[in-house]
């Protein structure tokens, strides 16, 4: 596979074409970011991390039979997915309470819900991201009710799995961010990353943060909560 | 009925008992607040005219069979109401993009739903009434699923006919925010106000606004306005 043109950088990665038919090579970064883009830092050894956390978590899934868009790991810090068109929306899952919804609703963190929680997000900076009901994404036209169905219902399963997979390992997944994409067949499939970055994991015994919290809020090196990770899962 | 002591003072009304069972006593005020109370104003005559338009919404309302809390209109300003425990859920119903709804969402205010559209916002001022889903209104023990579907299907009818008696007298009801209550009994029942300070109302040839954005925004003068409204609704 050849790379070819930059199609897009994001915050925490770049997207190129390749000579593939609907093949893109996506280069991690090492910018770690927050608070819609507020708090920035460069940090040595983070794009190596993700892309093997993420390559790791949907060779997983796939296994799992979810399908996802990742093709194959390329390199320490690079991956090939299959070319989707992102839907606009972020799609959270929630095991217990943490981040903006302990602060959207005033509660604290670490209530599990008897149930998991879905909830979508409109995917624009400017905006600031707003939480939004399936109403509002139709209107957008940010996705179909059809396609709001199949991805929270695919959520709900990748947090089955996820749950129980980083459970045996110690680690309570909190909650977690997933993008959805639509395929030139029309499906929705998952897109972008799982990663320290996107999800919120809890040491089950210490309840020690292993993910991006650690530089939100400044509780200590990023690179080793996230090789902690790493490490549990097998990488 | 007698007038008992003061129970409860809000931002537009007060609230007393009575010496009848389950029946309060409803004073409504003059003071004008929006911005979750951070603009306000003392402006006579809003008390009567929001009194006097409520009672007669709650009166048609009853007439076409809703169940409110609206008992009789005792003065100008005041009026009696059943006693219920009041869920701590805003109930906004929109046929329209407006306000936070337009803001969120970023888009321009006035394009029509080609169906409403009810939100659910957790009533506490202190976190400035967020949006939430269902579930968190459920966590939040805000309600029972049982009782947000029973309400918001209310919510729907109550829409269908203000929107009708609004649309015969040339008013575009764009939004509307209700509270609903439980009784002794454990129904759900329409509770607070219907009036130009929880209902958005556009004039349908003018677009001149006849509700409190006039006050928000300061586009003129409420009282003016409010008074359209009564005199459009018979008052």
């Amino acid at each position: 596979m050849e790379k070819q043109g930059l199609l897009y950088e994001g915050k925490a990665k770049k997207i190129y074409a390749t000579n593939e038919q609907d093949v893109l090579w996506v280069a991690y970064k090492n910018e770690a970011t927050a608070f819609n883009g507020e708090k920035k830092a460069e940090i040595e050894g983070k794009a190596k991390l993700n892309n093997q956390i993420s390559s790791l978590l949907f060779s997983m899934l796939h296994e799992k039979g979810i399908q996802t868009h990742f093709v194959k790991q390329l390199s320490d810090y690079e991956q090939a997915v299959k070319q989707v068109e992102i839907v606009p929306l972020e799609v959270v899952v929630r095991n217990a309470t943490a981040g903006s919804l302990a602060k959207r609703i005033g509660v604290e963190e670490g209530i599990r819900f008897e149930n998991p929680i879905v909830e979508l997000y409109y995917k624009d900076d400017a905006l600031g991201d707003p939480l939004i009901l399936d109403e509002h994404a139709i209107f957008l036209q940010a996705a179909t009710q059809e396609e709001i169905d199949s991805l929270k219902a695919q959520a709900f399963q990748i947090n089955k799995v996820l749950s129980s997979f980083f459970k045996e390992r110690d680690i309570f997944l909190v909650d977690f961010k997933l993008e959805f994409g639509r395929t030139s067949q029309g499906d929705i499939i998952l897109a972008d990353e799982i990663s320290p970055d996107t999800c919120r994991f809890w040491d089950v015994h210490t309840n020690e943060k292993l993910d991006k919290d650690v530089f939100r809020r400044d509780l200590g090196g990023l690179t080793e909560a996230y090789e902690k990770i790493l490490q549990r899962i097998g990488g």
